[in-house]
């Protein structure tokens, strides 16, 4: 096989595995594969990558090996044995988990003399291979650059810090956006379609509204890192009597308040805090504040 | 005063009904206004407004009324007796209050002989006059579309239907997907700030992934709609497995967990509902439930 893109081995063939190893057969990299059940690679041998017999193998054959497998524990029940193949490669790991692992898997690679970068990936399968995609990563700024080019063919690769958890920290922090932002639209939808608006009515005009609520958040940002929260466009105290109106609403419709009723003992806790006249963007002081409540 | 543009009244000049009225002087309207503090009106009579003494004088100026208010008492406190000055013209109405109090409202302004347009405004005062902000309105198309161009002053028009009750129904919709989205930012950014990262450098990312949720809200409102929710990308069993590295990681950096662990209960509560190989769509399924479960 002879291409001019670098050689790049996928370990891990689940629906997010196979979709990194298509987009890199996709833009033409000599890929090789290993699932620990070989029959997941069928699909991507017919598209012109490589089965490995043993993980050792699929490593040795490429100086950038990316993981993509359930848990930290499957990378090093994987990789554990290999660390002649290792040396001197880069190990992507793409593998979901908490920062602090990430840190230890640094000190793991290192014995075993591989460069390491941590990595999340902020989008699902169908969506790989998309440069409007986020893949995020952390570690060496070095070794991110110099694999930047194959890591652009799963998405679009950005750089956190040298931090190895950051990858993971912020799959966290936004995931946590995105489960809160999809259930308040699926709150609101209930609400709209309790009188009979449907969610494809609805949806158009809250994807509209999210680029506004997105410009708030950026109003907001610069007020979190200086602990100021001017109130100039709309107070706590104001959000805490619109809310009202939500839960009455939704009450009378029979729709589930306990995600509209929390939001609100926060904005509550925030005014009790002193925060009344300030931004929305106080509400931060209370969620950091629990260990003192606690 | 002399101009092509119709005349319009602004009742209320709170900072939102001061931006209206400085919006439609800025787009050339002859615009008259009335707050029970005359005091608020000086910055627009600066600018061309005309203060009218009474409520009725200023109802009998214009054959556009825009209202906002306090709340609706507010708006009866103050129109209630002008029934002369109101027959003939169109009552628009920015006050916020509940869906049920803008069916009472087009009964109160027909007894008056006034044709009536409910609205909501989804922006701060600051916002107004951008053609970006979207202005909810409901009630009889043709009486929008009469005044659709006088509208346009104050941001985009969008007609939402004749249900009276739509745009206030939208508005509670709207803020409460508002209010989850922000709380959700405001945990990240908790989160990523515990280990030393800015808002401002976490921000600019959230928002991008916003538009990726985008994305998903787009894939989803079809299945809202279809009462099918096949998890093709991301099951709720996945995403209950991926909430818990969320967890662990704030409450390991002291931040408050409350919303995530509301998130998870209700992604739990749909998986036991059956829907733990659906999407994540399928949680409306449990918003919906209440009243059978209580």
């Amino acid at each position: 096989m002879s291409s001019d893109k670098p050689a790049v081995t996928v370990i891990g063939l689940g629906s997010m595995g196979s979709a990194l190893a298509a987009a890199l057969l996709d833009r033409g990299h000599p890929t090789t594969v290993w699932n620990r059940s070989p029959g997941k690679a069928e699909p991507l041998v017919e598209r012109g990558a490589r089965l490995a017999a043993t993980p050792g193998e699929a490593v040795a054959a490429s100086p950038l090996v990316i993981a993509c497998v359930l848990d930290y524990a499957a990378l090093y029940a994987v990789l554990d044995g290999e660390a002649d193949a290792l040396a001197g490669r880069t190990l992507v790991n793409l593998t979901s988990g908490a920062p602090e692992q990430a840190h230890e898997a640094v000190g793991w690679a290192r014995e075993r003399g591989a460069d390491y970068l941590d990595g999340a990936i902020m989008t699902t399968p169908p969506g790989v291979g998309s440069t409007e995609m986020m893949f995020l990563y952390s570690g060496p700024r070095a070794v991110f650059e110099s694999h930047r080019p194959t890591l652009a063919a799963l998405g679009d690769p950005l750089h956190l810090g040298e931090n190895p958890g950051l990858a993971s920290l912020y799959d966290a922090a936004l995931l946590g956006l995105m489960w809160a932002t999809m259930t308040g639209w699926l709150h609101g939808t209930a609400l709209v379609g309790a009188d009979g608006t449907p969610a494809t009515d609805f949806t158009p005009v809250a994807l509209r509204w999210l680029t506004a609520v997105g410009g708030f958040l950026t109003t907001y940002a610069p007020q979190v890192d200086a602990g100021r929260y001017p109130g100039d466009d709309a107070t706590v105290d104001v959000q805490i009597a619109a809310i009202g109106h939500l839960i009455h609403a939704a009450e009378s419709r029979g729709i589930d308040n306990a995600l509209p009723e929390l939001l609100k003992a926060a904005m509550e806790r925030t005014r009790d805090a002193g925060h009344g006249s300030d931004s929305y963007a106080s509400v931060i002081e209370v969620l950091r504040a629990r260990k003192e409540e606690g």
